[in-house]
């Protein structure tokens, strides 16, 4: 194809959505001439199961439940009036507690105004909420937001570090929509030991995001939380951005919630028309399909050309990889369905593995993300400085992510483009819920139920193994006076785990590389011949 | 397998390093019975290139140049002694500068300690330092460090803002090997911008690092900026984290660098030995070549359980993707070589794509890396709380590692683990160089050059001639009165350049999107009918 042909190309194939600011082009994907009308049939169904699901269809099967996270967006679309009072009431209160803490209605209890958010949450209750807050940080937002996403004590002390005596003047946000999540409730506790330890009472420093009547809701009832904001059900862990999940700490940051929700309704609307030639998700999702043959056969690399949104990447890691990858589809064939996704920045990644996007392996498809404005809003830091006559930082940007683009497809690699005007509440609202939508008709393509996650219960159950084990080897070890120790195989014997002898050792050097624990390795720690034993024995 | 036969195949195949307090394991990687012994052919023939490297050899044939970041931690082994007495006098200088700063020998401008470091640099120069960073932060750092490590002007505008009117008090580091790094350029003149704003000389806040000569470095001379180090041709930028540009910003953070040297060092010395039994980076090396069948089949996922060591997922991606991915082989044939890096850490990856790769596309194998120790340093931080009876945070942490890394391969997907006693500089520097060497051995079984980056430069002159095409367009509308504005065609028309009317196009809507460069759109924004024209023509 000349680049006569490309520019023709490019200008059929582009579509702009000026009211959003938004446009999509896949004039760099390579697909049979035939390709959309062959899948028009298919796409035609997944219009109709799209529109099943908005109106309140059990779209997730296996887990018995409707999904709904399209109505958050727009409360009228919800299948009973009941259901649309509660988001508007839901999205009323998260405007007026942030509200009443940026004014200090709702003071700490030392009788200050709040100047941080702690985030506890991990997965779907925290990548979100992280995105929102990089994407759209300005110098004066209100108050600053600090998360703890995992189990690790040492990330956890970190973050607690960096508040430091400001803990007394940081209100925490526990998120977990089922209430249970163990991660999430243990960065609760070593957050609550935390302002214990500065004297500080928890409860007057917390808020719970969870459904209903969860283990999190009950204790933030039952210890007197500050607040307790509810969530659904139906609204999955990782659409889960426009529900309190999202929208408090948006709000709490100084996020204009109510532009954000109205841009991701704009995008609904846009990505309900029932025609490919129109429809932006209608259209990626298709992409997506034609890349990698309806089977993931490629990699889906993201390239947002914008530091602000270089989480957007993880984001879709997560909404994608969780969304598509399944072992069945919904007649109960084995599929292993999937698309695998990675990305960072540009163009800082062209420094990185762009060598190989370039000449190496052709196993993907590129996602390049552009945004036109160079400034996210009007600041003294604002440089606007040339580095060349009439050449800003932001031209080399714009230069690098077009080099980029036209490099790839020289060499026969295929590519997205996705122009955004501006970075706004808005915009980004309107980007999500474009994902939203096109993971949605994809998987009605591939015939699967992106809604639900079955694999990760197996890894849950198998870590709920290894804590149980662990208690009964500290049970029998403390029975115990050996003076030699015991091997793994012999502690595993002795506790009747013969078969978990591995799982025994890596407990045991757990323990032993923590002396807080009193737990005493001797031996040249070879897994069958190493002993261990408690310390106060020796 | 049964557990007894996984158990048993586990304590065969486990190595444990002591005295670096690494192991690895490679029991959970499925091959043929006879695959080690069918390669090991293969893998001598890999030791005897890498001997011949270490010793001198033009390993880098394209390039023309020595690949030497092996006696950046053995400078012994360097090919005479001028250079060995280089490498040494660099770390003694890095050394003694980062001692000054510290004591307030080398004052800022205004005659105060030096608090915070600004790096400037992007691939190579940035992720490396970051990675050091992250993973040894401690509250009692002399220094914090800061970031540009794009040429995003909104990036750059939020980093200066977080470092605020501190910039007095702050040294900044560009870094660029050759000195020509055109985003690095930018990032340095927007830096020395906010300076200048606070009245500040930029020069007697500045250190450069790069090879002598550079175009940096003639700048740095020519401008009395307070320091020069310098750095090698024969070592390459994603390798280089053992020079200057990794070790100065690490002292002046407060790192122990001879430790993080000697981890690196000793190493060097276990990935040195000819034994595909005893050598932990020829065992990487099969067991990469093993999943992919040497052709990059699978992905590599890495999901290192500690937040500190998230940055080593990116970090691999780096040094793996850009040594990897390559057109050709030594010999000159079309081979499109490499292997697909991405992660991020875990348990938070569950809640995100673990999904997939339980129930989804086989398409990879996971590399975990495991920490045992649960806090990198006392601290007042450390909790040492227990969730429940007996049970740590930390030991969850061990427990999803564990649960994920059973439930993979019960599903049949396969993972290596690394394991770590305590993360710190000698073991951070080791982890390092494991995987240095892991990739130079892997580069020979699949017969690549590791060390040139050849498809780069692509992306980077196309970038060019947009910039060219910029200025011509810029010049051309200047030129003229044309009320009703021009059109993309028109433009390239009028400017010579009919068949670079997309990018025409583009840089217009760049453009337009940023009203300071005075350019007006009309129309209704499509490529073929949008007018522009110079906002003073109005």
């Amino acid at each position: 194809m000349d680049s006569k042909e490309l520019w023709t190309r490019y200008c059929e194939q582009l579509r702009v959505y000026p009211e959003l600011g938004i446009s999509l082009d896949i004039s760099r994907m390579r697909h049979e001439d035939d390709f959309i009308e062959s899948m028009t049939p298919a796409m035609n169904d997944a219009f109709k199961a799209m529109a099943e699901l908005e109106a309140g269809a059990i779209a997730n099967p296996d887990e018995n439940r409707m999904v709904g996270h399209y109505w958050l967006r727009n409360p009228e679309l919800a299948p009973n009036p009941e259901l649309a009072e509660e988001i508007q009431a839901s999205i009323s209160k998260i405007s007026g507690f942030a509200k009443a803490i940026h004014k200090g209605e709702i003071k700490t209890e030392k009788g200050e105004v709040f100047k941080n958010v702690l985030l506890v949450g991990i997965g779907g209750s925290a990548l979100g909420p992280q995105l929102v807050a990089d994407a759209l940080w300005h110098p004066s937002n209100p108050m600053e937001l600090f998360y703890i996403d995992n189990t690790d004590p040492d990330g956890i002390a970190k973050t607690l570090t960096q508040i430091g005596s400001d803990l007394d003047k940081t209100l925490t946000i526990v998120v977990s929509k089922s209430g249970g999540t163990v991660e999430t409730r243990n960065g609760n506790l070593e957050a609550a030991k935390a302002y214990q330890k500065l004297g500080l009472s928890f409860e007057k420093h917390a808020v719970a995001v969870t459904c209903p009547d969860s283990k999190l809701d009950k204790l933030a009832a039952d210890s007197g939380w500050l607040e307790r904001m509810h969530m659904w059900d139906w609204v999955g862990g990782r659409v889960s951005i426009f529900s309190a999940v999202g929208l408090l700490p948006a709000a709490l940051q100084g996020v204009d919630i109510q532009e954000f929700i109205a841009g991701a309704k704009e995008m609904d609307d846009l990505t309900r028309v029932d025609s490919i030639d129109q429809n932006p998700a209608a259209r990626l999702a298709l992409m997506w399909y034609a890349s990698g043959d309806g089977k993931g056969k490629k990699d889906m690399v993201v390239l947002p050309y914008k530091d602000r949104i270089c989480l957007f990447s993880k984001y879709l890691q997560q909404l994608v990889m969780e969304s598509l990858g399944k072992e069945h589809d919904l007649d109960g064939n084995v599929v292993h369905q999937g698309i695998a996704v990675y990305g960072n920045k540009g163009s800082t990644d062209q420094h990185a593995y762009v060598q190989q996007l370039r000449d190496g392996l052709n196993n993907f498809f590129v996602t390049f993300v552009e945004v036109l404005q160079d400034y996210t809003e009007d600041s003294d830091n604002v440089s606007n400085l040339h580095v060349e006559t009439g050449v800003t930082s932001g031209d080399y940007l714009n230069g690098f992510f077009q080099g980029t683009r036209r490099a790839l497809f020289e060499s026969n690699r295929d590519s997205i483009t996705i122009t955004i005007d501006e970075l706004t509440p808005k915009s980004l609202g309107a980007l999500i819920a474009l994902y939203d939508r096109t993971v949605g008709l994809y998987a009605s393509l591939v015939n699967i139920n992106a809604y639900h996650q079955p694999g990760v219960e197996a890894g849950k159950k198998a870590a709920a193994q290894v804590i149980e084990l662990q208690k009964a080897i500290l049970t029998e070890l403390e029975s115990r006076s050996d003076d030699a120790g015991l091997t793994a195989d012999e502690l595993s014997a002795a506790i009747g785990q013969e078969e978990e002898a591995e799982s025994v050792y890596k407990i045991l050097e757990h323990f032993a590389a923590n002396p807080g624990r009193g737990i005493l390795r001797t031996g040249d720690r070879h897994p069958s011949s190493s002993r261990y034993k408690l310390a106060a024995t020796e």
